[in-house]
C-alpha cells in the first residue's frame, strides 16, 4: 500500500513545475518535506535544488546521498552551482567540478568570488554574442543552429574580438529589420551596462527605471562577462523587501516548522536588546520614586508620554528611510525636510495633546497634571521626529546598519525621555 | 540671463530617458518641480507623465494647460490613458476619446471598468497574433512589416477566428525552428493564462515563480483580451512592498515638500488611534492605585511587562504574515504552528525573565517582586504570542483589513494585560 501511494504521488510530482513542487517541499514539516524529496524524479532534483528557498534547501541537501547530489549539481550551470556551494558537502563541489569544461571551470571560480549582494553574485554566462560585420542573415542563421535560446534572452550582445561589447541587438529589432542589413546598423549602442560589483539592488533600481528584461555585465575592459536577466532581479526585489519587513522585528527568515531551539536562536537576541533597553528606560524612571509616590497617578500617565513619542518618531523615520531609499534626500533639502518634520509633528503633538490634557484631568482631577502632561508629550514627540530624521541620516553617511537598529534606538531614547521630561517636569512644578 | 538657464536646463532634459525626468521632478519642492516641468519638451511629456508616481502627478497636470494636456495624452496607448483617468479633468478626457480609433475607445472603457489591484488594470493590448495554419516564415515576414513590435514582446499569441487563444509562440523558439515549419508544430501550448479580474498580486506571485516575461489575459470564451507585461508586474511588487512598509506606521505614500495641512492629514489619525488605546490601558492600569502606592517600584517595573508582551507578539504576527502571504498555513497545520508558537515564546520568555527577575530583584530588593514580575512578563509573552497567531488568521479568514490594524490591536491587549496581570499578581501576592 505504501509503495502504491508513494508511485501515485511520484505521478503527480512528475507533472508539476519545479517552482511549485519547490513550494510544496517549503510548506512541509522537515520529516515529509524528505519523505517527499525522495520521490522527486533525479532530473527535476537540480531544478528543484535551485527554486527552493534557503533555508529549505538546507535540509534537502542533507538528506540526499553523495552520488545524487553530485548528479544533480552535475547538470547545472557554473553560475548556478555557486549559489549553492555554501550548503553543499566540499568533496560534492571537488567532484563536480572535475566534470566542468575549463571554461566553465573559470566561470565557477569567478562566480564564487563576487561577494553576496553584488550584481556578480546574481549574473549567468548564457550569453549569445555576434560580432558587428555580420549581416541579420547571418545571425539568423547562426541563431537556428544553437537550437534553443538562454532563458530570458531579449537581446544579443554585439561583440569584438577582444569581447568587448561593442553594442546591443534586441531580437525584436532583428526581427523587424531587413535580412540583409548589417548587425552594426540596426544595434543599439545606446544602453546600460553593469559592473560585477555593482549593488544588486542598484542594478535592480535600474532595471525598474528602464523596463529591462537583460542588461549587460561588463568589466573594467568593457569586456562582456555576464548578463542579469529581469528573474533574478524580482528575487532581489522580493527577498529585499522580505527582509526588510523581518529584521523590523528583528527576524530573520526561519523555517517555520524547524525545531524550535532553532527558533529560539532567531528571536531571543532581539528581545534581550529590547528588555535591556526597556530596562534602562524603567531604571531612569525609578530616580523619580519619590515624586511618583507623592502622585502615584504619574505612574499611569508616563506610558502614555513615552509611548506616543515612540510611535510619532516612527511615522517620522518611516518617511525618511523611504525618501533615502528612492534618493529624494539631499544636502541642500535636510534643514528644510527637518524643519517640515518638526512643524508636521508639532501640528499633531498640539492636537493629541487636547486629547490627552482632557483624560489626564478626568484621571488625576488636575489641570496641573493636565498641563505638565501636555507639554512633556509635545516635548517627546518633538525629540521623536528629530531623531526619525537623523537616525536614518546618520545611518545612511556612516555605511548602512540594520534598519532594525535604528528603531530600538528610537523606542529607546523616546522612552527614556519620556519618562524623564515628564517626571522632571512634574517634580519641578508639581510637588 | 533667467532665458539663458532655462534653455541650458531645456538641453540637458532633452537628453534624459523619460524616467530620469520622472525622478528629478519627484525629488523637486513643488514650485520648483512645475517651473521644471514647463521646460519639458512636449514629445517628453507624456512619458513622462506615465513614469511619475501618483502623488507627484497632481501637481504636475495642475499646472498644464488644457490643450498641452490633450495633446500629450492623445499620443498615449487605451491602457495608458486610463491610469491617467481618475487625475485628468473631465473635459481633457472626452476631448481625448473623440481621437480614438473604435477598437481603442472599446480597449479605454474595458481597461477603466476593471478595479485597482486587478490584472484588468495592468494589462496593455499591444500585441501580436497569428494563426495557428501558417508557416513560420510567413510569420517572420509579417513581423518585418510591423517595423516595430511591442515593448517586452518576448512572445506572440496564436489565436484561432474567434480570437480564442491556441498557444503562444515565444522569440526564441520562432528563431531557432526551421522557416517552414507551421506555427502549429513549434508553439508552446502548455502556458500560463490570466483572468482579468485575477488579483495583481497573484499575477505577480505566477510571473516570480515562473519566471515570466508576459503573460496572456483571457475572458472566460477563451478570447485573448490583453497581455500582462514583466515591467508592469515590477511595480506591483515594489508599490505592495512600499505600502505595507508605510501602512505599519499607519501611514500613506506623502509628498514630502507637500504642505503641512496635507501631511497632518496623513499622520493624525493613527497618532490619534494609539493615544486612545494607550489611555485605555492606562486607565486599566490606574485601577490598581492602590497597589502601586503601597509598592511604588511597580510603576517603573510595569512598562517592561508591557512593552516586551508587545515585542514579541510583533515578531510571532510577522511571521505568521509572512507564512499566510506565501501561503504556507493551511487548516492542517494551523494548531502545529500555534502550539509551536507558544513553544518558542515560551522558552525565549524564561530565558528573558531570568534577566528581567535580577532587575527587578536588583531595583527593589524584593525576590518576591522578580518573582511576580517574571511571572507577569512570561505570561504576557505567551498571551502576545497567541494574539500574534490568531489576529493575522481572522484578518485573513474575514477579507483582509490593512495589516495596520493588527499591530494596533496586539500593543492594545499587550499593554492592557501586560499591566493587569502584572499589577494583578502583585495586588494578590503582596500586599
Amino acid at each position: 500500500l505504501q509503495r502504491q501511494l508513494e508511485n501515485e504521488i511520484r505521478a503527480v510530482i512528475q507533472g508539476l513545475h519545479p517552482a511549485d513542487i519547490a513550494f510544496i517541499l517549503e510548506s512541509l514539516p522537515v520529516e515529509q518535506r524528505q519523505l517527499v524529496w525522495r520521490l522527486v524524479a533525479s532530473d527535476q532534483a537540480a531544478d528543484v535544488l535551485l527554486e527552493v528557498d534557503d533555508w529549505a534547501r538546507e535540509s534537502l541537501i542533507e538528506s540526499m546521498d553523495r552520488q545524487d547530489l553530485v548528479a544533480a549539481t552535475g547538470t547545472m550551470d557554473a553560475d548556478e552551482i555557486a549559489d549553492l556551494v555554501p550548503d553543499l558537502p566540499p568533496d560534492v563541489v571537488a567532484e563536480v567540478q572535475k566534470g566542468l569544461t575549463e571554461e566553465e571551470r573559470a566561470q565557477l571560480i569567478a562566480a564564487m568570488g563576487y561577494p553576496e549582494g553584488s550584481v556578480g553574485a546574481i549574473m549567468d554566462f548564457e550569453m549569445v554574442r555576434v560580432r558587428e560585420d555580420v549581416s541579420l542573415e547571418v545571425v539568423l542563421r547562426y541563431l537556428r543552429r544553437l537550437h534553443e535560446l538562454p532563458d530570458h534572452t531579449d537581446q544579443i550582445f554585439v561583440v569584438d574580438r577582444q569581447d568587448r561589447l561593442q553594442g546591443v541587438l534586441p531580437l525584436t529589432t532583428l526581427l523587424v529589420s531587413e535580412p540583409d542589413s548589417d548587425v552594426s546598423e540596426v544595434m543599439n549602442t545606446d544602453y546600460l551596462t553593469l559592473g560585477p560589483l555593482d549593488e544588486d539592488a542598484e542594478a535592480a533600481g535600474a532595471f525598474e527605471r528602464y523596463d529591462l528584461v537583460s542588461a549587460p555585465v561588463i568589466d573594467d575592459q568593457g569586456r562582456l562577462i555576464g548578463r542579469v536577466t529581469i528573474n533574478e532581479v524580482v528575487d532581489v526585489i522580493q527577498e529585499d523587501s522580505q527582509e526588510q519587513a523581518l529584521s523590523r522585528a528583528g527576524l530573520q527568515e526561519e523555517d517555520i516548522f524547524a525545531p524550535v531551539v532553532s527558533a529560539l536562536r532567531n528571536r531571543a537576541p532581539w528581545l534581550l536588546v529590547n528588555l535591556c533597553t526597556a530596562s534602562i528606560a524603567s531604571f531612569i524612571a525609578s530616580r523619580f520614586e519619590d515624586t511618583v509616590s507623592h502622585i502615584v497617578i504619574l505612574a499611569f500617565l508616563m506610558s502614555i508620554v513615552a509611548g506616543i513619542g515612540g510611535n510619532s518618531g516612527n511615522q517620522t523615520m518611516t518617511m525618511i528611510i523611504r525618501a533615502l531609499a528612492v534618493g529624494r534626500v539631499t544636502g541642500a533639502n535636510i534643514w528644510q525636510l527637518i524643519k517640515r518634520e518638526l512643524s508636521v509633528t508639532f501640528m499633531v503633538g498640539a492636537c493629541g495633546s487636547i486629547v490627552t490634557g482632557i483624560f489626564a484631568w478626568v484621571i488625576s482631577g488636575s489641570s496641573a497634571i493636565a498641563a505638565v502632561m501636555m507639554a512633556a508629550m509635545i516635548g517627546n514627540m518633538l525629540i521623536g521626529a528629530a531623531l526619525g530624521v537623523m537616525i536614518p541620516l546618520l545611518r545612511d553617511r556612516f555605511g548602512k546598519d540594520p534598519a532594525v537598529g535604528s528603531s530600538v534606538l528610537l523606542t529607546f531614547a523616546t522612552d527614556s525621555l519620556g519618562f524623564f521630561i515628564f517626571l522632571g517636569l512634574a517634580t519641578v512644578f508639581l510637588l
